[in-house]
């Protein structure tokens, strides 16, 4: 099975199984909030997260497959109830996300809280549903999201410091971006049972690279191209790799940083084939730029 | 130590760690929502769900205190992230809360969306943190407390049912208030390794006597007895113990569902000290009621 029919097939069952569609049968459960559970998670992004989470477990040996599915299943699932909420009128505001009216604007702000909410829960039930292909790397993988999750350093944490008038930059970047970065590639790791800290840097460098290109393509993009609203950084006031070193610097930022994450790759069986993936995702990710698009260069 | 003195130990050192106090030194953590968790989670309610958690585990012979208490404190934990998003202004718009502005009338809409997010991570972090008493107890934890929290069954489910036109009540009593109680008696027979199963019924019972006398108290007391707005559920046109028995009746039902709760408890050590506190509850669960407070009777 492919990376990607894997991923889906695990969050889709998850998400079945959160409607009351699952193994027990018909269960009696609110059916628009079921419905926005699907919403919310599919057709996804680029599934980024859990395609690095799978090919870490992949290049270390994948020993319980069921357990890196049910991980990567897992960070996606966050990352789709951050989307939720952070597009919630207090938040961000946004009408369109991954090209279609976000959850709020398709249901309506308490199902969207309630989607968000039951996403979060259901990362955590994914994982433990796992258990018995082994406890103690479960209990590690649940630790790992939350801590990457919540707070103190989790993309909460993150999205808190959007409400400091001080902020710690590193702090703020590290947990809103590099947080899910981090345990992408950890829980990798102690799903196919290795040691999580040797893969905290490539966690950390992918995620800072991902940030660097976001804030490329907010500044460059428009709405229609990114399938959401274009400009954010620069309307909300936010800190951005683009106004500090403007657009080439930005790129030229981004390829170094990848080449870092590169040459942090631990020693392990398929190192060779995870750079190849990174340096696929750095092609991805670089943006396209001629020169009547660079804003005032 | 007493109940309480453990249940407010371990709710307090989880969020000491949320706020970035924790063993691993000052963590850069974002200081309003940092307070905001503090003043969310103390001082605290009457705290029933984890002293039902504890009196439960004690019952059956509490031989892992530190996993009780953990149970404990995930299942309050999760109980105010709940408060917090339900006060939220698209669910109650509640301004007040245990005599208190409410969350996002203190702090801001967007930290009491992060703050009811960081809690529900934390609950699952509190538990998973005690992986080294006795992993497969707490993956078994974690997974009863995710599905009395999150979609199909769970809290999230029973506020999800408020969105839908056609209601099942009684999916929508046992998940919005019921399931909570089941998690609380049911994770205390889990910390104490024992089996979930039978304590379905008690924590069922305990969660319908709740509901109706949170009903008769909605009906009967005014906003500064209550801590929060009255007469909500006239207001927002729930259903209501005290709209379909009439206030006699509804007490009535109280009693009758209390004492099948007593009734319901399995054979275990503890029992009839067990049997005393629910009966202890029933005492205060009941509102005084003179004829001249009884409307239309």
């Amino acid at each position: 099975m492919g990376l990607s029919t894997r991923i889906e097939t695990a969050i889709a069952s998850a998400v079945a199984l959160g409607q009351g569609r699952g193994a027990d049968g018909r269960f009696s459960t609110p059916p628009k909030l079921g419905e926005a559970l699907h919403y919310a998670t599919a057709p996804g992004g680029a599934r980024i997260r859990p395609t690095i989470c799978l090919s870490v477990a992949m290049a270390c040996g994948d020993d319980r497959p069921g357990l890196s599915d049910a991980a990567a299943a897992a960070l996606e699932v966050i990352h789709c109830a951050s989307l939720v909420h952070d597009d919630l009128p207090c938040f961000d505001d946004a009408d369109v996300r991954r090209g279609k009216p976000s959850v709020h604007r398709a249901f309506s702000e308490p199902l969207a809280v309630l989607t968000g909410d039951s996403l979060i829960v259901m990362a955590f039930e994914i994982l433990a549903r796992q258990s018995h292909l082994a406890p103690d790397r479960v209990t590690q993988l649940i630790l790992t999201l939350a801590q990457r999750t919540g707070m103190p350093g989790g993309i909460c944490a993150g999205q808190g410091w959007e409400s400091e008038d001080q902020v710690d930059l590193s702090a703020y970047h590290q947990a809103k971006t590099g947080a899910l970065f981090i345990a992408a590639t950890q829980m990798g790791a102690i799903a196919a049972g290795q040691e999580a800290e040797p893969w905290f840097e490539l966690g950390a460098r992918i995620g800072e690279a991902f940030q660097v290109a976001d804030d490329l393509r907010d500044a460059l993009y428009d709405a229609e191209t990114l399938g959401k609203p274009a400009g954010q950084d620069d309307l909300h006031g936010r800190p951005n790799a683009v106004t500090e070193f403007g657009v080439q610097g930005a790129i030229q930022r981004l390829k170094d940083i990848l080449g870092g994450a590169i040459s942090s790759i631990p020693s392990c069986p398929g190192e060779a084939q995870l750079a190849e993936m990174v340096r696929m995702y750095a092609e991805r990710l670089t943006p396209v730029v001629s020169p009547s698009r660079v804003p005032g260069e």
